[in-house]
């Protein structure tokens, strides 16, 4: 791989110094492609390493709303990113594009009517805490591929794996070059605007190829809604737009039917099995039902008494919300189980809602309508190499360890959930 | 499939002809080499395809003790197998062997000293309950490799997916013939005991060679114990023989460990990880602690509390028997992950018993000891095709189907542990 | 007691003669005073002894809405009563009474404006299922003193044990006489309409003082609702009426604290104790919770994992709904506890559903207002006699034996429940 | 309350100065008779208050075995007694008297052949923690009528509501003062071993009689074993001795019915109600059954899934150990419902243990025998006044206050179960 030095010289100059581009929002459409990376499998662990192609250079920056110490860091981790990794470029969501374009003498790129985020992000980084993440996750919740999650807390640590805040300079910069082979003539760069030009500013920051960030690959939940015809409902906001209006949409957590305020009981049916060969599991009436992903476990799952399964564990989980009976204990299933929620008849006209990593549906489901749910594919069957991954959230956690254990679940078990906490003296 | 009824005529007179057979035990060590079947994946589900390159001949047929009813399928059932294919050649269990082999007019065959059933058995079929099955696996405990489990039961059917002994015959038959091609020349087929010939003794009993037997295969758990200077302990009977006196042995179900008639808790740190990257998960302060296959999910872990794991789910469970705590909720982990059970020195010397699928160890671990168990791999890494099974417990079902559903596992949920059932009027 | 046979004779012949009177509804206020029997405890078991002082007039008849077999036992019901006691007055509510009334040749008596059901009912009856029942307290939510209520159902049998409606003129009668010494002077009866004359007509019916009718008194929660300066709030409909807007309602299962549509989990504080010596039990962050009482322990809480309480345990259950922790195990604490729910203020503005038997408050609660319950006082203290039940709701049982277990419980808990169903073969 | 320090300063002299008394140990029997205390109801909250007709004077000391802390505690607790409160007699167990009498100047007095703790012993007080709180109740197992338990922890604070021992010497004191009216005649105060010479005793340490010690009435099981012919069996030690062989014992936590190391599951019928009247609760196939008191709802129970449940709820709990169904939710019945766990027959001549509060019965139970369990009766019915409790665990707790929560119940929840421990950053 070549280097470009010398459009490393410029570019920061051609963005400083033309004043008239200062406090602009721009349309994400006019970023270049996004760059994909790969994921190497490596033989002690589950964790992946993670190898960019080249230089990751659309950055999408989530903050979580209404906290000032975490706008502040915005700011300050934003300036750091542009300064000194100046090819990178900074997207925004539209409202905090807004809120903050002004501070900044160069650009910032947010989305507009046609464009969406899973064409151009390269990498995101989230700020705030697991909602922010989901948050993050929901961008891209209609894209079969989701770019790595750099995720950082300002206070307290949530449980899907962030970074403290601090750490925010290094942690940016081992996942900058994870996976990268040393530059061999730094010197005499390169010169066009390749996309490789990134490595080489960072003078002395890359710890070597050989040094990866490590990936959790958390996989999530395909999701379609039908009528009781059979046909496939658009997603209505915040989920839907033009280009994907009849595909499925992912779920990071889980996706939940829920009677809401309607006082009976929900009545709805889980069918397992393909279209044709589906058997019935049973007819939940309940409070509602949750399918979640095994990173869902220890969300809205472990509340309704699911079991904690490790995110690795390719799997979804059926869990009721206050049934009503004695012996529905919860089920986990292969991932690849097709899962069908139907609405009872039963349920005698009233709305069942329906919500999606938190976020409800505007619109209710009546009698006859169907969820289907099923684990997403996170790898093209039958090809075993870096970038066969297609799937999940690639999320970039600290274990650099071996064995298993070394992905900050357990520190997160323990640490968060208080798993098993022993019994002893008041503090 | 054409027969061959000539054939058919002189099997069965050979056999009985020959008086000086009648009566004998011989040793499993003087019958050909085990068959062992290939496992074919098939596009439209979780099942695999029982494809034998040549017919099974060691047949082993266990069954449940003081059971005068079982007794009789027993009798019934081996005399249609050894009528029907001749050539196939029954193995019992030493005690069974003596009870019964004078009602045959052929050689009944057995373990004797330092033979083990694993090297040669092609197909084992239980009669019994889920506890039967249980025990057919033990014998297989020291095995990596299992022979094919075909298992009637006599009433009440298990969960472990056994068939009922009214339809042994078709069952028999469709196991005996599956996944295998048509024979070529069947009319001059050979009279001998070539590997082909039980196929050609089948009167119209073939549905074709796409109709293949499916197979659930069950992952086991691989279990090894060690002293507190990391010494490998050996295996005691019933697990114990000559050849793999420090090897790990295979559990169907759970291993359990458990403070027994000791009136205090027993103290067990549970570790995940290879050692030297091992983490604490906790330490488990309780009557007992599991780690179950998914297959056990449905056995003692619902008992203590347990999440339902269907046995496609690539896991381990670990599930706490009356832990003292509010906080200790089951946990599901990836089936590779490796677990140490540690007994900690605050037991005080009291011995930790120590059961694999129900059967106890006689001699009970103290402090330091551990147990380590990891899930067994079922396929060879990197070669993907229909030899390339090698472990788990290759289960015959009756689904036929697609999609995940048809492997009469939610039949069982619903039929047999009650599940989610309703409330309603007295019956 | 004197008795009016005479009287009994033209009663009927009184009513059914005046056409005028006919098809007319009729105030409440315009009939007799409430007639308020006695609860004798017995040596024997639990139960108590229902004893009127004279027959019970006032009759008030719930049934379930929207169902047409419903309505035609109503119909054949309250047209039996009417002819075979001749002296009972027939009260229905509203709607009832306006489509039904026509079909009657007597008058029948429902609500006005500023009536209410507990200054004349004597005894309901109910004709539905449990939520008939549940809707039959609800109209005596702001009185501690609840007529006695013969419950019967139509299809199904519930938890609250009613009666089979086949049964019903048995048990009405068996509740009409239920108590009262046997008349002395039969023949030369009484002669005004005396408020005991109802006894004489039952020729034949009356099995004597010993058999009175078994009465289980189901405790009940008190509520009040406070701002958050300690202000109580007036209750809304459906509870509110002119006389006792600042009161305390009572609840036959329970009352609920819910998020309801908002995405966030409400935080609740439990307190314990009264005012001035209340100590923190702990701050419950979940979906929502529950306080119960024993007979709403088959309830919510039980969908909720709640343990099943006996009605006769004088108790109050806690129970959170779907608790971030997993530590939050249910309470129960004795029924004179008065505990506080108190609306944190990081619930940020949002409103928490508050909910009595399943009727939600129209309006929620802000951070800072308080639900306070403690169970009802159903005797008075100090005085122990036949008249001192003053709080509860007595629910007539079948059960005649003693000893605890004759009181219908256990076989709602095995045959509506399900409770420990055992594992078996596919029915 | 005026000093009466003359006699202070004869009695230790009396003691100490003869020295042939000196390193005895005397049998129980010479000590006075039994002081019963009288339990004063309180207006507001549930815990009673004590009320001594005249001080302690038999004092039973227990100590936690084999914790030299402990053991150097109870040197130094005991001679602060017998210095302080001259007129006491110190009571150890057999054993501990036999090991520290000689440091003693002065008598200690323990049980003999066919003496009992229960004929001689004023009040008891434990140094260890919940067990040796269980330890010290068990020697009153056989006794309808426990004398008071001042209960002090060396280290971890125990759930049964221990003191820490810093603070023994006020504890004491004011549980020695409790409910006293103050002496009319102080100064001429007896010098001899009157029942009132105590108090004159006390030089200030006295709060008055308005300051009594408040009690928490611990209610018990009332346990009988009988076999298969309804016969009882005779107790077994550690609970047998010669004049109650024939009666009840008492639990203060729970009767525990297990399967041991019997690999079978335990089957074992519920039945509710009175003999004769007894309805069929369920069977349990369990690991083994529990019942327990409230008090016990925090020790086994708790960890086989059993609510909490207030010492005051008048209550038993029935808790299944690892239970073969999906549907076994733990029960609570009234305290004074007949439980009776019943052996089946298809337990097949296994014996299944039956241990009270952790101490296993030498001899198990075979089919058909019964473990019949109540409620102690803890007031004579019909009676109300300050000496008509009977029955219970009296003990001593540190609320003063009011309201029902003022009785630790609450910070031990929170502070020894970390009851509803809320998720947040490791620590």
């Amino acid at each position: 791989m070549t280097l470009a030095w010398r459009c490393l010289q410029k570019a920061p100059q051609r963005l400083f110094s033309t004043s008239s581009r200062r406090l602009e929002i721009r349309s994400i459409t006019e970023l270049p492609a996004r760059v994909h990376p790969g994921f190497k499998e490596t033989s002690d662990h589950d964790l992946l390493a993670l190898k960019w192609p080249s230089p990751p250079r659309n950055i999408l920056f989530v903050r979580k709303n209404a906290d000032e110490a975490v706008h502040s860091a915005l700011l300050e981790y934003t300036q750091h990113v542009k300064s000194n990794y100046p090819d990178s470029n900074l997207v925004l969501e539209p409202d905090v594009a807004e809120q903050i374009h002004e501070t900044f003498d160069f650009p910032v790129y947010t989305l507009r009517n046609s464009s969406s985020y899973h064409e151009k992000v390269d990498l995101t980084t989230t700020l705030g805490g697991d909602g922010t993440i989901l948050h993050a996750a929901s961008l891209f919740a209609t894209s079969a591929s989701v770019p790595p999650v750099l995720s950082f807390s300002m206070g307290t640590l949530g449980f899907l794996g962030e970074w403290k805040f601090k750490d925010y300079k290094r942690a940016f910069r081992d996942v900058y070059v994870s996976g990268h082979p040393p530059p061999s003539t730094l010197v005499d760069g390169g010169s066009g605007p390749s996309s490789t030009s990134g490595w080489s500013n960072l003078r002395g920051k890359s710890m070597g190829a050989g040094r990866a960030s490590r990936v959790l690959m958390r996989n999530r939940l395909r999701i379609g809604i039908f009528d009781s015809a059979g046909q496939r409902l658009p997603h209505e906001p915040p989920f839907a737009h033009p280009d994907n209006h009849s595909e499925d949409i992912f779920a990071l957590n889980e996706v939940l039917l829920h009677r809401g305020a309607n006082p009976h009981l929900a009545h709805i049916t889980i069918l397992l099995g393909s279209p044709g060969h589906q058997k019935v599991l049973t007819t939940a009436i309940a409070d509602g039902f949750l399918v979640s992903t095994p990173t869902g476990s220890t969300a809205y799952s472990l509340s309704s008494g699911g079991c904690i399964v490790h995110p690795l564990v390719s799997s979804l989980l059926l869990t009721p919300i206050c049934p009503r009976s004695l012996s529905f204990r919860p089920v986990v299933l292969p991932s690849n189980t097709p899962v069908t929620l139907r609405i009872e008849p039963t349920n005698r006209g009233k709305e069942i809602e329906v919500s999606v990593d938190g976020v409800r549906r505007q619109t209710g489901l009546t009698a006859g309508m169907e969820v289907r749910v099923v684990g997403e594919e996170v790898r093209t069957p039958g090809i075993k190499g870096e970038r066969d991954w297609r799937g999940g959230v690639p999320s970039i956690v600290q274990g650099g360890g071996s064995g298993g254990a070394e992905d900050g679940w357990v520190g997160g078990l323990n640490g968060l959930l208080k798993f098993n906490y022993p019994f002893g003296e008041e503090g």
